[in-house]
């Protein structure tokens, strides 16, 4: 059993919030679904104490016990989590364009932001299985090796690529970019023609088209792609529609004052 | 200031994690972005706990500070919540089917769950502004009052529906069943056709065709929809194409054994 926190004023409170943090932390795509023994491995803190935060968290909603003793988010998290502006209005706004292109293309169309550094995937359309991606909604991806990361780098303020580059660029598949000077020079020719182009930089065999997706005031909030197969003269085409539908979306967030 | 919360064992962090999920719960659809003030007055909370409650829901990245001293749901939340099975195992199936739906109908298109008695929203496709419905992502309407909802009802253990005859069948629009004794014999139409019909219920102006989805074991865990405008003559025929939707959602499931 756990040493019973006894300190002053606001510490025990901010160790308990801390603890089921960790614990909700715990859960990743990786590994959604998990036994008491993993969080306690994965967390580091008590079996006690991992099964006390469990079972709050388990009176709230916000995990779920399924029927082997494991644990998953449960949907009020999900309910909660949906009220975050980016997976919501942006979204919401972002769809019907998404749509558009998905009906034109019937390829894989993103949404992407930028989440710690990281390539946060807002949504994935797909309506038939085509080419194969390791993109999933509410997944994230290294900036540097995926065609939204890119577009999103190119305009992010310089510490990310800062710490992008300190972090080091993590080899995905044959094409990625793991020198920095490629990186940048990829970058400023983002910035220069306005959309990226990335053959089997994340996943041997997908190559896409990503754009930027710009609030009122011209300030790069969001990133959409197209994937298609590497090799399929569909590629260059691509351009001019995937630009388009950025723009049809940044247009509809500056006249909603999105930001 | 707050009394000190000086009990016994479990309860001071009880106490903790109860009011930082008074202070996630207090955030919803009609309040996504609230100040110190609203949140106090609806959790009643003191304003000093609910400013240190927030202060490390925002350091964790739960909840972010938007420019003019307002609060709103975080992305790490969003991303925590899109773990949720419901929101991913079970969108990511259905989700070449809603679109094949909506590329064949061009409608609104719903796939829809139960959550404490009430159709909660997993997703809503669009590709064009038709049709004005009030669902939305991670909302919740009532289960009598939509069609997905009646679907979800018919097939829900029946202390879900006498919770929902006892809470009263609120009125929304002219068409709404308010009756028991209808709602009843609509339930076990849709029982028996297999899908369910509804004509400005929810909205004046809005009819829809909903289908159940079923797990391998054959209960229902979810259902689509398709809303038209109301007088529309696609009404009637979209009910095969729904269905079909539905089934092909549901063998998938029972094919990947999903729950």
């Amino acid at each position: 059993l756990e040493a019973p926190t006894v300190t002053g004023s606001d510490a025990p409170g901010a160790t308990v919030l801390s603890r089921a943090f960790a614990v909700l932390d715990s859960f990743s795509e990786g590994s959604a679904e998990q036994t008491l023994s993993s969080i306690t491995g994965s967390t580091g803190l008590p079996p006690a104490t991992v099964h006390r935060v469990l079972a709050a968290l388990v009176g709230w909603g916000a995990v779920e016990r399924t029927g082997r003793g494991r644990y998953r988010i449960g949907l009020h998290l999900w309910r909660l989590g949906s009220l975050a502006p980016q997976g919501r209005e942006l979204r919401d706004v972002a769809l019907p364009h998404l749509q558009d292109l998905l009906e034109v293309t019937h390829e894989v169309v993103h949404l992407v932001v930028v989440d710690e550094d990281q390539a946060l995937y807002l949504e994935r359309l797909e309506s038939r299985p085509g080419v194969s991606v390791v993109s999933q909604v509410g997944g994230r991806l290294p900036l540097h090796a995926t065609g939204p990361g890119k577009v999103l780098l190119a305009h992010a303020p310089t510490d990310v690529l800062d710490r992008v580059l300190e972090a080091g660029l993590s080899r995905h598949a044959r094409g990625t970019i793991t020198e920095p000077a490629e990186l940048r020079r990829a970058l400023a020719e983002i910035r220069q023609t306005g959309h990226s182009i990335s053959r089997d930089e994340m996943t041997d065999g997908a190559s896409s088209v990503a754009a930027p997706v710009t609030d009122a005031g011209g300030r790069v909030i969001a990133a959409i792609s197209v994937v298609v197969r590497s090799g399929s003269p569909l590629l260059l085409p691509l351009v001019p529609a995937v630009r388009l539908a950025a723009l049809g979306i940044s247009r509809e967030i500056g006249r909603r004052h999105l930001r």
